[in-house]
């Protein structure tokens, strides 16, 4: 069977992840060629792999069947447009843009192009939270009366990176805002709190530590808890309460080793190690849409939604009021 | 040794929970009369444990080393007067009262009558709370960060209940509030939200289910999620991050039943089931300081500072705004 | 209600075990009286609890409801026939006697008084076993197809105490192969295979790591896995397998601490921390069976059915064959 | 980069597995061929997987870069050196041959050959058992002085597979004894022991339940329990107690569903099930091998140990007799 050939454009950190899983892990897509604004970059890590560098976007564009996106921020959506244009299916990374308008803008030119576009909201495609959520839709939980979701790194990244992260709320709480919408549904108001634990944060007028309450359309209530600073490792779980069951997912937790008075399992440093299939199985699914035509299961306007909550969570914060959130569409 | 004969007042739920106790678990205690508003109801007790009825609270008082009262709320306050101002050391079921003017009262009443108090909050006798509170104290957390507890009934009471219950906050956050003073320290702001998951609880203008947002006086927030109607069980969590190592209290799981499919352990419906120990400590733990002459490890001073900010989750859940809190003295 | 009055003889470690429930922690029976041969080791814990000691034996049994023996193993015998001539009921420590006809003679001695006796196989008092136990005798598990379990200490017993235990399978195996008569039925076939991890063991001809297949009369097969040096802690844990469920009975883990890299809960170092409860369950019930007049819940006569397994385990070990066991009566 | 074709002889159970994994998730080894004895059903499978259908073995290794061996047990030999004598690695599910001498002969022929010969231990491709063994191997344990394995079936397999399989030892315990090797080392001594809790079994003369007890050549011992009928699903999980350290694996249990009065997670039916990355993983590790030229982690001489030791087991369960086993080479 002929595999998907995928360009990658970025080898920053999720671009050498994808490289990694593109070339050696992914079953229905490859690696077709890498382009980076570094040129040298780009040539050293696609000699790594063994595949063509481009020395332009436009190259990797015509070299590939479809197109991967792991460039910094501000070049996600220019890079989707054109792709879109040139008739690939598009997997980016999220945010599509940390302004709203050009968000908009984005998706609407791929929706007139009619290629396929996946954002990055890699959790949809964890076989713990999709078997969650294939019961939860199944109705196993009746209706959901309660929320809770926790997403933590053990260390803060890089204060040049946060810079241009789009904020707390975008960069970090926007993951768990999508996973309530997938697995609840419509959310109507949000009300945001934040901390800094580590003055670093304080000084830069920014927070390491947030909660995000959410009161659904159905009523149920929600909370998201968020920090950068956990230090015993990254985290992610959530349960969800109805009135026939609760659900929780947490980490896996395979092998315990005892030593004198304790018994301790290990704790994934970062998000690779916590999903180790997770994201060769976002682009094997973001091949086979390619291949079979059939529609992602995370689009451009998914991600839009989680981005207007994001933002609603930052405004709530900024002002300390509840904000109310527009029918999500 | 001589062991504390404790009178009791009230043979409702509670009252017949410390009854079994202090009948047949307590060390340290012992029943030493039982009274009741409702005469018959005192005598039947009284005859299955073998101790005398008293026919008034005055008479039980004389008849008592040392009071607890587990009557309705609305009469806290008076016999928790009355016992001390005849030199009785007073264990009293929580609320003091739902007047907070009344509460002060009673509180500055028994400092008066040079009397120990000790309040119903029984989590402060739980073994593995105690532990993780003990390593919190000597510094094992470093500085908390965040703070995280959920308290779920499995159905919800009887509605005749919750006319007197002082509200959801008053009688169901308390608890939590009181552990969070207890683990990490002074509250200073509390934002509540509540829901009605069960339409009954909509009829009544009640709510089932709340979320309150904390914020201590070191900065850390905190999140209490609540649930009169969790369906699968009685719940009670909590966990605390600090800079230093996290902290997680969960219900222990001994014993696994695996049937075709799927393990199982089963999970307690309420809180006698889930706390198999606590209320025999608790009476234990107010018979040492009756006897030894101890402060009480929980007293109506912290009752009052748990009430003030389930007060203020109430006006906050009123309200849909932050409540300041002043000063926890 | 009044308790029952107590006489403990012998003050060693499980001495001091008892004298700390009976003075503190029981709600039934209540320490009497203290005897130990060591004449000022009886004086010093007696004045430590504030009961009297007895300078004789046969002091402490006038002196006493009823009698706890946990004397050096030699003397168990005569003190439980001389108490029970007595008429008063008695609780000894495992085993009876080394020698199987001197066990034979106390028990029969015993019932010939008239007095029940009551043999110190804790486990038999804890929740979790007695709840796996209720379920398995109410057929929750079908035919029972296969047990196992596991009792590991996490450091050696002194050499010195060892000299006079029994040797490895009647001193460690003896509560597994209770448990295993408890929880399945008799036992028909014993095959015991030795190790020493330890030179110290190797040296003195002993062993300190035993595995013990049984066979059931039912056909189903077991296996018990003992340790003197398992080093990480204290570990008692047991598997039922049966055809319509299958039960497992751990160590609860209710505390969890995450430090970076890893979640670890503590492991209890020896058996009064991982049976919190049981030691002051078994002699509250040794006094319900002296105020009710109840026959105990583990008698001499199983005592010696588990210790004839034992015996049949180390004959197993010796010759490296399989022993044939007698139908337990 | 280019993938490695596979060959794929034989299309029932492990069959499919395999064909479905080469043709849908293995990203080094692709499928490239299928044979079958039974052509029809060959060509049925070669369809729906896209790819062609070999009329007889030798067309298959003509069009394939290596070649995997999922027949029936009786043909394996005859074909893996048929293959190998082509110079076609080989992958080949266990056992080589019930035959030790045609074992033997095979493995001889392969080495000849000079080609790689993989055989079907999966475990040693599962993370937590690699994980663990690293550590192992990097001293984390100390001395091993314990080792413990569980692997059991939910539902026996159809009486006409079993005839045909090698007896319980060979087809069920060899998997355990492979990783006893691999964990701790050489084994001495097997002791076994055999029930059957299900009538069809003892009709045959067959078991469905056994117990398995080693000896390795560093003195520890080792206990592997086995059932055809365990009921409540697959389990396979494994202890090994050291001297610094003990480490278990379990299954995974990162979902839990809470339903009125318990808590559950659910278990794997099948292997297929508990293991979802390990039969891609073999036959990835297995196409490196053959890209990069490098060794086999699991070659013919380990399966021909294992293979050795069940033998050992089943002859002690035969004679009731403890066997001893010549070092293994």
């Amino acid at each position: 069977m002929k595999r998907v050939g995928v360009g990658l454009a970025g080898t920053g950190r999720m671009g050498r992840v994808h490289a990694d899983n593109l070339a050696g892990r992914c079953a229905v897509a490859e690696l077709a060629c890498v382009y980076d604004a570094d040129r040298e970059r780009a040539a050293a890590v696609a000699a790594e792999y063994g595949v063509p560098a481009a020395t332009t976007f436009a190259e990797l564009v015509e070299r590939s069947a479809a197109v991967a996106i792991a460039t910094p921020t501000g070049s996600h959506a220019e890079l989707t447009v054109t792709a879109a244009q040139a008739g690939r299916p598009v997997f980016c990374e999220k945010p599509l843009s940390l302004d709203r308008a050009t968000s908009v803008a984005t998706i609407e030119a791929v929706e007139a192009a009619g290629v396929p576009l996946q954002v990055g909201f890699h959790r949809r495609f964890d076989p713990d939270w999709a078997a969650a959520a294939a019961r939860i839709v199944a109705g196993a939980l009746g209706e959901v009366t309660y929320f809770r979701t926790s997403l933590r790194d053990m260390t803060p990244p890089d204060p040049n990176f946060l810079a241009g992260s789009g904020g707390f709320f975008v960069d970090v709480t926007v993951h768990d805002l999508d996973v309530a919408r997938w697995l609840v549904g419509d959310v109507v108001e949000v009300t945001a709190h934040g901390a800094a634990s580590d003055p670093a944060f304080a000084a830069l007028g920014d927070i390491d530590t947030a909660v995000c309450v959410l009161r659904f359309a159905n009523g149920a209530l929600g909370v998201i808890d968020n920090s950068r600073s956990a230090r015993y490792g990254y985290e992610c779980s959530t349960e969800v309460v109805g009135t026939l069951a609760t659900v929780r997912v947490e980490a896996p937790r395979p092998v315990e080793w005892r030593t004198p008075g304790q018994a301790a399992y290990p704790l994934a440093p970062d998000f690779e190690e916590r999903y180790p299939t997770v994201y060769t199985a976002e682009l094997d699914a973001f091949a086979r849409c390619v291949r079979d035509g059939t529609p992602p299961l995370i689009t451009g306007r998914d991600a839009l939604a989680a981005f207007d909550l994001a933002s609603a969570a930052t405004e709530s914060w900024r002002t300390g009021t509840t904000v109310t959130v527009k029918e999500n569409t």
